[in-house]
């Protein structure tokens, strides 16, 4: 993100400053002492968890087969859609419980930060609510909160990920180095 | 943690918690709009990179091969050790830079997560600070600002992990099956 001449990385540390800058209503990111610890304990729990497993669904079941045209071994593609499976299941148990939202009965940047995750799997065509209705009542309740316009123009280009015709050979090139640890 | 039946988990959302709770003096998390989203910005990318690396590097260095007598093959080591030194590298062109601290003249939260990961690989008998004198400077401020005593008290465990006796048989049972995915 730039604002003038400040630059700052990392979606997490983007959306605080920009709650703090544009005086968001005190729900994205509450001034209640244990309701924002909920918050900061959802998104520093999701970066080695949630986070990677979705991403890792997205990248071993389209991006390199399909993108890159790179065969991720059936066997890869199982763990990784096993491990994306008992995180839900965490996602479930731990965060939301019997609420509307991660913190609680209003939304909040758990609620952002965990949906934008879970739409990368599902643009990658796996079936993340389907078979769990919690999961699936509380996604409808974060698109109703946000605005159905808004929440699908957000995961547009995500939900074409499968579509995407093949990357050409200097952009293959460009990404893969970084990405081959991923399926090696 | 538990403050009275409130329960957290995540060092990173506790160290906030009691920021916020406690009234610290101000450097540790700024007020100020840009410096506060620089020490967000490296708490949030911490966790998938330096964080990562240095307890990958304490386990496959120490942990598996002393306390849990499980054999780590010398390729494996050695790629994590690249990676470690790769991510010290850009710990200090990116976040270090010239400045004393990471986030400018005074010791913040994001320094104390920082060393507090950098002794992992310490403890395991790395060479973390030598031959990287910038570095090296750089946690004589962090012991100095927060007092030479406090600081070894707080690394005193890791400080001993490599002279760990094996582990008894019924805790390497109970620890094994989530760890083993690190050496496979």
């Amino acid at each position: 993100m730039k604002d003038g001449d400040f630059t700052l990385t990392e979606s997490v540390a983007i959306l605080l400053y920009l709650t703090h800058k544009c005086k968001v209503p005190d729900f994205w990111y509450p001034q209640d002492l244990q309701a924002r610890a909920c918050v900061d304990e959802y998104l520093a729990w999701q970066h080695t968890t949630l986070r990677r497993s979705c991403l890792r669904a997205l990248w071993h079941k389209v991006m390199f087969p399909v993108f890159l045209r790179e065969q991720v071994s059936p066997k890869l593609l199982a763990t990784t859609l096993a491990e994306l499976d008992e995180l839900l299941q965490l996602f479930e148990d731990k965060f939301l419980q019997n609420k509307a939202f991660l913190v609680g009965s209003h939304i909040s940047l758990a609620d952002l930060v965990a949906i934008t995750e879970l739409m990368h799997p599902v643009g990658a065509g796996c079936q993340v609510f389907e078979g769990r209705p919690k999961l699936a009542a509380w996604r409808q309740r974060v698109e109703a909160a946000v605005g159905e316009d808004l929440f699908w123009e957000a995961h547009e280009v995500i939900m074409k990920a499968k579509d995407f015709p093949p990357a050409d050979p200097t952009i293959k090139q460009k990404i893969m180095p970084g990405m081959l640890a991923m399926i090696r």
